[in-house]
């Protein structure tokens, strides 16, 4: 039995910020990195990788600064097998008082002829850029990527040289979502068995959901011996998606009779973090998504008239509890006051200065004003849209009239302040949200393409707010805006004009592009 | 080695009409019921478990015309262990020409608590009612429910039991979603292993996604021996939903290589289906969903810069064209004329008779004239609104005008025709969504309760049309209203008032009511 083996800590291994991030139209900004980062590290996970720092000048400051703050979880960065990939990771999460330094290469048939090395030449650029990580940073990981369909000889083999070189971290990945959960524990279990040095280091397990069954294979290969999972809040990731935290950690925690592993994280803490990431990635959660959807704990809300099943084990394997879901969550109304605000959103995770609450709280007055009951969620919408309505904007909506309906013309009387001077005008659209974006495109030309434009009732009732995320792309730049108002209309020309100004904070910087990424990691450089 | 293992179909039992629609929410009409099944046998579901011919009217009702229009499929209706269930049942499912009784109950401890049956008495149940199902049809699927929580010794005495008294296939639920793969082939192969007759019989696995697994356990039930696989489209159902059909198939189809079974659906046709289920239960699908989702193909969607890649096959494991999605699928512009319409629609899977051709054609023209290009997507929603607005409406949409903004008040003035008689109102609101719903409640007065207000963008751009969907409650009774329009004012209050007109449908039932169920399978009756 190795080392490995013999724990039963199984460490989570958080890739939100990285391969979450890197989903198409994921896109965050660096506020927004740094308030994910802290839940992460708040909730237990062990291992933040915060980003891909040689990707950009975004993903660099982000992992610096996320490095700075944090408390108490690992810190870690992306770096391709070059040394100045790894020189710019190690610049990056040498400020955390515990840095990581991750370095990957593609080993698969289909990889390696892209850098065009051959098995050899493979062989030896993982010693040198293993070796030179390791003389930088003492906790290095390694990937093979594409791992499971790498010859298995060979994976051996650079798994082998990985681990002299220094690694103490040995990440198997399944890039393509591709493997079933007997292959996942197979070939940590081989690796186990057949590579020298293995009983000395973690094996990790890295898997996507291609075929739906990331969260079986990373528990399939935690059997086998894997001791850490790498994982997303919500599964964000490409195509679909990364194993989703929640799931892995719920299912361990349910099912400890079969799979007797702990992790260090506070389940109560998941529902917050799940809708801060769909909030500020635009990747809703599904209504049946397993753990955190709006229906996995609904099946008892009184639809269905179930007065004879006394006992709620029956149908129920986890408690909304323990996932932080409660039973009210109905917080203030229009007579609360500030000290009753300031409280209830520290609990949910806002620290506010003075000036900052007294901001927020002339807002939370307006909105108490025009809807009954202010839930939970009414506050997080407020508090993402004080976030959205950033100090230093380019462009302001400063008043908005707009008249639609079955009868055209549908029109938006628009005014704009736009580097503090208004601007007005009043155009035509289908529809009262395309004449608005018109009355925009009319005011500030642009040529920024809506690629998503998406509407959630923040609560349910007819007073709801509602929450708009705009998704624009210009030049392959995307930015997302979002703004939530009991007014869809005003809502979604507030959500048009944040992704604007974010597109234009974009265009102004010189190369490289702040949030562009200027390689990834499927760049092999 | 069992006859049922030594074949490699497995087949796909589709129960996205029974156990999907029952989630909370997803409730269908009787239309949308027979379009669902028509698709699922066209598309080569082997077995549609079509509804509860006994929970309502209604499920009676859109069993029994699901059962006399279906071309290949088998028809399958459930049934709790009563006579009278069972006979209900086979009075709706005898109309196909290939029609199964389903017939449950709950074996675990916990379930026998309920109707407060001993061990011999329950065994004496199932032979009962089994032995009834099976004097009446010679397909008898029988299942016990939360099979995966009952002690072995008695789910291999009244399996054996079940299956002398005439059951044809035996399902294996994991109701709660509680198993693991290693656990639900366990299952299969022990009851295959120990339970005399289980060679003569198929036998099926019902898995529930509470843990994210429910894909992983399916596949290794059929790798234990398990040849009919219990699914919904897009993994509809109560809390986390069951298995999805989707993975499931796709997983069987790419990794043929380690799971060399076979099914006899036509993936093509996986995207289409959907899409539907998706727009008529009011389940959106999430970008990150294996197979179905936006993102699921989206990897190079040109965001990344890929151009290095010169394989598609290094990040790639199913080409789009695989589920039905192709690559561009603009169709029609403004100068489209009637037959390229009807030949596009009828592709789609719309056939019309003239005269609905003549009415979808108008508003064909109507989109065109406000929408450059029109997309699939587009003629779906259109056709989706066509039905939404049926002809016996006691509510309509007459005109609407509304004004909104940043300055208040936000004001909706409409005229709805209520019963054939013109009505007219002014309502303030909060936002023009809220204004207009009050306006609506102004004029007809109701008590149902707004549960569900969601905006999709059918379309990218910024005159996509917009599809609204609204769930309303009233007295427990549920109903979906859905419209599509480029105003998303206007798709909203024809949204609300289709939900109503569905709700008035309900309301002036004499009970039993059609569509509110008035048992479920929770009931043990």
């Amino acid at each position: 039995m190795t080392n490995a083996s013999k724990q039963d800590h199984v460490l989570i291994f958080d890739t939100t910020l990285r391969d979450g991030e890197q989903s198409p139209g994921a896109t965050m900004t660096h506020t927004e990195k740094l308030e994910i980062a802290e839940m992460l590290d708040d909730m237990g996970v062990d291992i933040i990788e915060a980003g891909f720092p040689i990707a950009s000048e975004g993903d660099f400051a982000a992992v610096s600064e996320i490095a700075r703050r944090a408390k108490n979880s690992v810190i870690c960065g992306l770096s391709r097998a070059n040394f100045k990939d790894i020189d710019r990771c190690w610049e990056a999460v040498k400020h955390a008082s515990r840095p990581r330094i991750h370095t990957f290469i593609g080993t698969s048939p289909l990889h390696r002829a892209i850098p065009n090395l051959n098995k050899d030449e493979m062989a030896e650029r993982i010693h040198d850029t293993v070796t030179h990580a390791r003389n930088l940073c003492d906790n290095v990981q390694w990937s093979p990527m594409d791992a499971t369909r790498t010859e298995e000889d060979y994976l051996f083999r650079v798994v082998e040289i990985a681990i002299k070189a220094g690694a103490t971290t040995i990440n198997i990945p399944d890039t393509v979502g591709y493997t079933a959960p007997r292959e996942s524990a197979e070939i940590i279990r081989r690796l186990i068995e057949n590579v020298p040095g293995a009983d000395e280091i973690i094996f990790a397990t890295h898997c996507h959901n291609d075929l739906g069954m990331a969260t079986a294979n990373s528990l399939a290969a935690v059997e086998a011996g894997a001791r850490q999972v790498e994982c997303t809040i919500n599964g964000l990731g490409e195509r679909a998606g990364n194993t989703a935290l929640e799931e892995v950690v719920m299912a361990l925690k349910v099912r400890n009779d079969i799979m007797p592993y702990q992790t260090g994280i506070d389940t109560k803490k998941i529902m917050q973090i799940s809708r801060r990431v769909a909030s500020v990635s635009g990747f809703a959660v599904q209504f049946n998504k397993a753990i955190v959807g709006k229906n996995a704990f609904a099946h008892e809300s009184g639809i269905h008239q179930d007065g004879m099943l006394k006992n709620a084990e029956t149908f129920e394997i986890m408690r909304p509890e323990d996932v932080g879901l409660s039973e009210t969550n109905l917080v203030m109304g229009k007579h609360s006051g500030r000290a009753a605000l300031r409280s209830k959103l520290a609990e949910l995770g806002f620290e506010l200065a003075d000036n900052q609450l007294k901001d927020v709280f002339v807002r939370f007055k307006e909105l108490a004003d025009r809807k009954k009951e202010i839930f939970e969620d009414d506050l997080i919408a407020l508090m993402r849209d004080s976030d959205a309505a950033e100090q230093n904007d380019h462009l302001k909506v400063k008043s908005l009239r707009v008249v639609c309906g079955t009868e055209g013309p549908q029109e938006a009387q628009l005014t704009l302040t736009i580097d503090g001077e208004d601007k007005s005008v009043t155009a035509t659209g289908d529809g009262p949200v395309d004449a608005t974006f018109n009355a925009v495109k009319e005011l500030f030309d642009h040529t920024a393409r809506l690629q998503l434009y998406q509407v959630h009732a923040v609560t349910e009732g007819t007073d709801a707010q509602a929450t708009v995320s705009v998704r624009m792309e210009e030049d392959g730049k995307i930015a997302t805006g979002q703004s939530a108002d009991t007014d869809t209309v005003v809502a979604s020309a507030k959500a048009y004009v944040n992704a604007l100004n974010r597109l234009i904070v974009r265009r102004s910087k010189s190369a490289p592009n702040e949030d562009v990424k200027s390689v990834n990691y499927k760049d092999h450089g």
